[in-house]
């Protein structure tokens, strides 16, 4: 702006956000500070804080400050023996807002991409074969996501499963519910028709 | 999350910045968290400056951490019996960038809007008017935005010129360079009409 060298580093330090452009970095200073400055401090201090302390789960690699986080130490979620497999954190929050999984997670932070150099250890695969070798698992649900490195994790995992004698699942694919037949993409809608059950 | 209480303050914290909702939120915070912990640092740190510090310029009411900014400090700029009147310090940089003015600014940091409550001293006037008083600003160029609220504020500025017998000018609305006669909307191109020039 060469009138504040200040807000020139403010401007360039929000184009680390994902989407965020010179246009919206500039949007987003002169907002805060024409008019949010408390937002603005909030802001600099729970990214200061979540920056330096949140690191990941002993059991399930979520993001937590905690050394365990508190879906891990929940002793009714010990007592089920699900462990439900996905790639992200946001994964998490996901099947929580179903209602339908009592269970643990496990958190990939990925998914294989051998062409990328991730490996089985970089998803932390080391780390899940021993929990499977632990023996507290009966079942674990395959909820990678429905891409083809998605469903090449999944099935590198359930082999992994087969070798401990853990029965594993495969989250089902198909037509959305409240879509209309006619959008849903062919793929989809083969997997739908494969997948079909009896009522 | 339920899994961190760090990681949901900082997507709600992250909500302060215009056009975030809670999705992008969390792509933001997971973006940091899992490939940029240096750049959420920078980015809190540069916060915390900018919201603290960042004031505005004594002359020309534009955002800076100094007392006055160095557009305003600088001799061949005070030298230059020109002031231009933006609105935002945004409309600063734009004018910079054309490289068609050398002289001074006047940033109202809004404009005139009596419903909302927005008077003259509100956009600083008080203070234009004081300079125009001391007699060094031989032209002002009023670049208000082409809208109702920036032609009304213009109008208003031009008047106070008058008082003073300074002379007020006001930017050109016309057809945007590059652009199609067909796809200029009607009162721009009248505008363009009535400010035609002999060539
Ligand atoms: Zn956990
Ligand atoms: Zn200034």
């Amino acid at each position: 702006m060469r009138t504040s060298v200040k807000l020139d580093q403010l401007m360039e330090a929000l184009r680390c956000l994902p989407g965020v452009g010179p246009k919206s970095a500039q949007r987003m200073a002169f907002q805060l500070l024409q008019r949010d400055r408390k937002g603005g401090l909030q802001l600099a201090d729970a990214l200061s804080q979540a920056m330096t302390e949140i690191g990941h789960c002993s059991q399930c690699r979520t993001f937590t400050e905690e050394e365990t986080c508190h879906i891990c130490l929940n002793p009714k979620r010990q007592a089920n023996g699900q462990l439900c497999v996905v790639e992200s954190p946001a994964d998490i929050a996901a099947v929580e807002s179903t209602g339908q999984f009592s269970g643990r997670y496990f958190v990939l932070m990925g998914h294989l991409s051998p062409l990328d150099g991730i490996g089985p250890s970089d998803i932390g695969l080391d780390e899940l074969d021993y929990r499977l070798k632990v023996g507290d698992i009966e079942e674990v649900i395959l909820a990678t996501n429905p891409t083809v490195e998605g469903e090449a994790t999944a099935q590198y995992i359930a082999e992994l499963c087969h070798l401990h004698k853990v029965n594993a699942s495969r989250i089902a694919h198909g037509v959305p519910v409240g879509g209309e037949l006619d959008l849903v993409d062919g793929t989809t809608l083969s997997h739908s028709l494969l997948g079909r059950q009896k009522i």
